[in-house]
């Protein structure tokens, strides 16, 4: 399998996670977001949407990265990354949603730099992104306010805890605050994992 | 089960299609989104996010529509609405996901609100909405191009239909072009089916 990605993109960090916990080894394949390879023609033909990530498996191109965690865990059951029950695999992806459709696209790379083309100055951009990751976090930290750790939803890791994780590197990179409680002591439990531990950005070949 | 939403919320909209599709039956609990009845103390004990929808199934509360429509697919399978093959069915989650993820949240009444709290007048509010739709449908329309109709990905009405017809719904309302043919015969073909024509915005209680 061929991961196209980008070190810091929180997107590609989960897809990251979840091949380490299902013990994948895959090649990657690096696009510089900011100077604007994930546009190239190359990699549009790749991913018509230009993002990261994509993963290539026997020559099928696989895009967005909730998507592709939920084929991992279709073709490698082991350890699954949702409940068995549908009441608590509904909850589990809901949680994740909260983070992959309400928080990460409205502070990503594009939608700041429509933000800044729009007027807004730097502090102004770094402020937008901070209100949503602030105000999205702080919901989330409800959604599990009364669920048992260690993880987001129990003993078990799941895809609630691949989305988070890498959210929370983005909070600290525009200074967001991310003193939850239960989401401190999530963290604390998956960053003791392994596979959480290898998915990190400074931890990728293209860090900078 | 009662279904919490808002006859224009195009995520409710969704799960209406998958609950007719199914056929089911349920009550409406409706929140006049620009009342802001959604973030009341009512609703936000229900969805701590103080978003619609959720889907109440006995006591439980499911929130994030694709979560949802997951849950409705997993306890009522006929008809399906993912394809078997991992493969495909990742495949179209990424479409669902494209809409869902790098759409419809960038361009909803909150962030709509957050851009003209930083100063946008309304036409710039609307055009920064026209700009994220044509955009997404573009890229959406070349994630389809060369997939068999009727339907976003053969003769099986998917998750990916479910998501893509009220995000048309918003593009008009923003007077977003929707003039891609291969889009165009998918919107044509679904409305043709009494599940899509029910879960109109248009034909629900609360319209107004």
């Amino acid at each position: 399998m061929i991961l196209h990605g980008f070190w810091r993109s929180s997107a590609s960090w989960r897809v990251r996670i979840a091949m380490g916990l299902k013990g994948l080894t895959w090649s990657d394949r690096t696009y510089r977001l900011r100077a604007g390879e994930q546009r190239s023609d190359a990699y549009m033909a790749i991913n018509p949407q230009g993002l990261v990530p994509a993963l290539e498996v026997d020559g099928t191109v696989l895009t967005q990265s909730m998507a592709i965690c939920e084929y991992l865990d279709e073709c490698y059951p082991d350890p699954p990354l949702l409940p068995a029950d549908p009441l608590m695999r509904a909850t589990v992806r809901g949680f994740a949603q909260a983070v992959a459709c309400d928080i990460h696209p409205v502070q990503n790379l594009k939608i700041l730099r429509m933000l800044a083309a729009r007027g807004l100055d730097e502090d102004a951009v770094q402020a937008w992104a901070r209100e949503v990751i602030e105000t999205g976090l702080e919901a989330c930290s409800r959604l599990i306010a009364d669920r048992e750790g260690p993880y987001c939803f129990g003993d078990q890791v799941t895809l609630a805890d691949i989305v988070l994780i890498p959210q929370l590197g983005n909070a600290r990179r525009f200074g967001a605050r991310t003193d939850f409680p239960r989401i401190e002591a999530v963290e604390a439990a998956c960053n003791a994992l392994p596979a959480f531990a290898a998915a990190r950005p400074d931890r990728q070949p293209d860090a900078e």
